[in-house]
């Protein structure tokens, strides 16, 4: 399936987040240990957040690897808050308009796993969608039409409850067509202040994803290492798979469970579908 | 906008019609003397009958003058039946899955001008596609969505009436809308044994289409040209602009019409919109 | 040929210097005025100063004028000191690694025109590259292999005399090939705080290369002027074609000179290539 | 490192070759067994012979596993001599100009492995390649100087003798430059009628080749399989590793060896670099 990383804290270059790590993003695009798919190269994605009146976007269609346009940006552009993803397709075209994260004003969204036969299920779930945000849609992918879903339903009032809401209505919308276990994910979302975190599938047992220890317990935890010591009181990454193997450092989010990193107190909840969510 | 050429006759290699003639289409791609725009440099594609049940594809985001792969491939690959498009983008993102001939079964489609105000349009223009097809849609042109709309009409049972169907519905929605002037085109469609051309425009002027003189005529004209006699019977070119000046070797398609290149007479017809075409 | 941009002032987002001015490179690159070609379509590449130990490069074989990433990057990155080339290829492929500008530890280069019979005089001028500088090269171009070159001649230490060694070296080799006029040029270079700027052809005839008047003077002229008063002292532009028709912006730099813009006061001198410019 | 695959016999649909197979080149290029890297995603190219005076090339920069033109390509071309390469980048840029096969008039050039430290060795290398052939040089491989080198040395008259003699110079070289085992490879190597396969590494440690046992003897061992049944008497492929487990039907060539599949009787002979080779 994919991978993805979302950062939030002080301004890093991020090629600290991307190619620093022992087990960086671009590292699990060649050699994921916890994904379904080992290699993760049909494109990649990253979004961030600084200059310009939205998040930047750098969509790419070649293999995060050995991509130079990336590995520049990355050492070249600093953000606090950055959302970056590793496509493994799983049968829409490797274009950019597929890649994750997906922006709409000054909100990104990215997802791994998927929407099972969504060939089957797209036209119900893309007419769902409401009109008025219908020609922003670029892509062919599941996870874009997910996105527009959780819009249609409230994402910028209530996240968590927006996005149970969407999922309840694409487990519904696959019942009906004979799909067992509808749905598959991980997936985060921004506004540019919160990040927002789901683990969820229909069957119970989700893809991998792991938050990081707050940065306090870490500096208790490792009174001499200098890159620890470093970071900032509000640094947090949300992450597919640990990059690396600091111990205390990666903490699994429970299945079936969101949290939001947030200025204040971070949270962590029980995720819900809704029973009946129809959107009007 | 763009520019196309539908060739139909003995097998050529397919550089014989890209590359050699004076003003080709490859010439076109960076040279366009009646298009819209004179650069048609936002990818291109080819469409082949040949090897294979159905015809080949070949889809660049590239622009057609420097990509290599077109170069060997037209000098390696012939066809008694091509399709080939060059694109100048008005809006829709430049990828593969935005590249004509757009392909269904043994069916080929392409088309130059434009559905206007198609993001206004669009979600009314793509419910009515019937399901089955909705599927199959991987891009995000209305030149695509104007394909399956055209098979929703029957186009493989009779081509004429489904584009002219396909017209007057677009034309009705677009009014509803309160467009003025819906639809500018040339369509070029085949099943792989007849070709279909079209050019109509909601204003009454729409992009140049010619089609080659037969090839009887043209022996006639020119009994010493060694090009010329030996062109097969049954060689005919349809083209947005003549690929040359050789006097009485192109005839301009007249305002709102439709011609059918096929196996015994050619044919030349008034091109009708349907008044009130609504898909099933 | 191409087309090229060099910036140097206060901070400013890219998109400010490359979509904003009316005749921007943007523009240039589908509608150039000036150019030798009208299509400036076969990739493009921006270098900038900022974060990270060296400038920050960007090369796509995309058109720009279709580019999203390169919107974005422009829309998302501000810097003082700024590169922009878009190409015309003449011979060598479409690829990163032979777009501009060039970078080597903390120097930019780009180049339009080109080194006549490239092919006839290539190994030789490789050849003279010295052996530390040869592994860098990683493209085809012929302004790649002039950047070398001049490295190779001290470009480092005096960039004026390296270029015109580099260039009377070019000149000699090409003669003695039978090349009858060996080089067209315009050319900038910087180190991270001056630009050079070089136009010269063998001919005497050279492509078109503008530099902006001093802001001082603009301010004088246009008082009333928001964009103009809001320009730092330091801004300077060089450019291939203006980007605008702003009466006294403009000036074009002499046939066969040099400038350089720098901390302190510009200047403008007659550019002599060497006579006998043999490479160690 | 890489992957390739080399088929001479009666023409077949290259889909057979690339798709078809159990573990087919396409499934090597994510799931590689005996290579040195099992993702192999770094572009890929085919060369084929058929129409048109040189044999045709497609060469890509997307992974092999995901290319839409590589699908309907090798689904639309049939061919007697068909070379497929799948590429793991160590070190130089990913672009068509660095994709296998290369090409020279009539012959074409793969190669799996390295010549090590090619940065240290490549000036001297590239000095020794025929002046005549420099200027055809277009990428930045290893692999492409090694062809030009072994075509300097002869390869149109006698391949084994040159590549022996091109392989004793890079030796040579290497060591001159303090490098222990300067090469590593096979190569396959074609005039459009026979077909030369090498096998060598400096250390007497070289990646696994495989030729395909003579279809006379599977008809014995598989009497009643179909599809060995259809096979041409003279159908032959040599492969970087088996493309399914029938037993009996691979055969690894020797170490330090060199085979050629030919018209009549094909050989198999012991691969000995030339001591002093140094080109004239």
């Amino acid at each position: 399936m994919c991978r993805w990383l979302a950062y939030s804290g002080s301004p890093v270059l991020i090629e600290e987040l991307l190619y620093k790590p022992k087990h960086s993003l671009i590292d699990q695009s060649l050699h994921s240990r916890l994904g379904a798919t080992t290699t993760n190269g049909d494109g990649f994605g990253i979004g961030w957040y600084g200059l310009g009146g939205t998040p930047g976007l750098f969509h790419s269609v070649e293999p995060a690897w050995n991509d130079r346009n990336l590995r520049e940006l990355a050492g070249h552009v600093s953000s606090p808050l950055v959302f970056a993803h590793i496509r493994a397709a799983t049968g829409t075209p490797v274009q950019q308009t597929n890649c994750h994260p997906f922006r709409h004003g000054n909100w990104l969204w990215m997802h791994n796993g998927g929407i099972r036969d969504f060939q089957v299920v797209k036209r119900d779930l893309v007419l769902a969608v409401d009109p008025s945000f219908y020609p922003e849609i670029e892509g062919s992918t599941d996870s874009e039409t997910f996105f527009y879903l959780a819009l249609t339903l409230g994402l910028k009032e209530d996240p968590p409850k927006a996005v149970q809401d969407a999922v309840g209505f694409i487990e519904a919308t696959g019942r009906r067509h004979g799909v067992t276990h509808p749905i598959q994910m991980t997936v985060a979302t921004t506004d540019g202040e919160s990040v927002w975190a789901f683990r969820y599938s229909s069957e119970g047992s989700s893809r991998s994803l792991f938050f990081s220890t707050e940065v306090n317990t870490l500096r208790m935890l490792y009174p001499d290492d200098a890159r620890v010591q470093m970071l900032s009181d509000e640094a947090r990454l949300v992450v597919s798979e640990p990059l690396g193997s600091l111990v205390g450092a990666w903490n699994e989010l429970p299945e079936s469970s969101w949290g939001v990193i947030q200025p204040g107190r971070d949270e962590l909840h029980s995720f819900e579908p809704a029973k009946a969510a129809v959107p009007a």
